[in-house]
């Protein structure tokens, strides 16, 4: 039994984008030779968030479309009054969606679906360099 | 310290039906006979999820309506226009409540409450076989 | 590698009352004295939950508001014909938000970002005293 760390870094443009993180993982993976365990994946901040999702142009429309009937970005919030940078929603939709994700291993890959990809969700309001931790736990 | 991959295979009917799965995991527990660790619970597919409930039937009906309330199964969604197959509420469902539960065990027992379920969650629109990926790491 | 339990005790008065625990879990890391691994945070209890968020007053309030939206208190659930007991909304929330969280830990700290912490939201309709359970895995 074995932990490896690992990171992701991205640039990404906020406002709801999902980027799909399934090849980093998965390369990471290879890389350490581990063939059963679990990896979790975490984002250190409170505007970003994890799931997993069928990676199509469809959804991926849908997905904005949920978000903002929930939680929209026209309503102004307690948080906004506080700081002023206008992301009160950012955060509600992060911690609702949640910030870590744990995914099995066995025969040396992830356990996922045919069809179902990683996601990381940036509801922040800005473009910005974002860090996920990547912790592998196996043999 | 060790790895167990078990799987749990259901056949479920779908439409947010709800399938109780505690007894499925403690059995494998058992069964495996580790006292102290995490099992990770995971499913692979994007049209399935987990939570914890207490499983009784008029918080089934309170669940099922509440989905249909904050996703409603009756509107067309852009997933639904690229492939018609008609369960882009599904997918968006699924991806909201999350496909995978990290829960501990200690003195060979899941540290669950006393009126605390784990559930399978198969918001897809058909019957299906699913397999959940049940990953004990401990000693 | 090794494996830690350990509990945070608290007495909360519910309502949706969130209560940041980054404290105690950093506090238990350290004392225990792990380097590399991950801690798996968990409710046993069907009308609790976890999330991560800012901890600032504006959005603890933004927080309120956002789940007597999706899920109004004032609204009459089956959950509640059954056991006259008044806390469907509870359940239905903390089931939504999910009752576990696993965050990886490196150098012997969470790998939290600046303005993330770790709370426990306790949807109950009365005070109790709450165990939250945490399962260190490392080395």
């Amino acid at each position: 039994m074995t932990v490896e760390t690992r990171h992701i870094e991205l640039e990404t443009t906020g406002n709801a984008e999902i980027v799909d993180i399934t090849g980093y993982i998965t390369d990471e993976l290879h890389q350490i030779g581990l063939t059963r365990g679990v990896v979790t994946v975490f984002v250190p901040g409170a505007t970003g968030a994890l799931t997993t999702v069928e990676y199509e142009p469809g959804l991926i429309e849908d997905l904005g479309e949920l978000w903002e009937k929930i939680i929209p970005s026209t309503k102004t919030y307690h948080h906004d009054r506080t700081w002023g940078d206008g992301n009160g929603h950012s955060h509600l939709r992060a911690s609702l969606l949640g910030p870590s994700l744990a995914i099995p291993f066995a025969d040396g890959d992830l356990t996922l679906g045919t069809w179902q990809q990683i996601i990381f969700v940036d509801f922040d309001v800005r473009a910005r360099n974002r860090d996920i931790v990547l912790q592998f736990i196996g043999e």
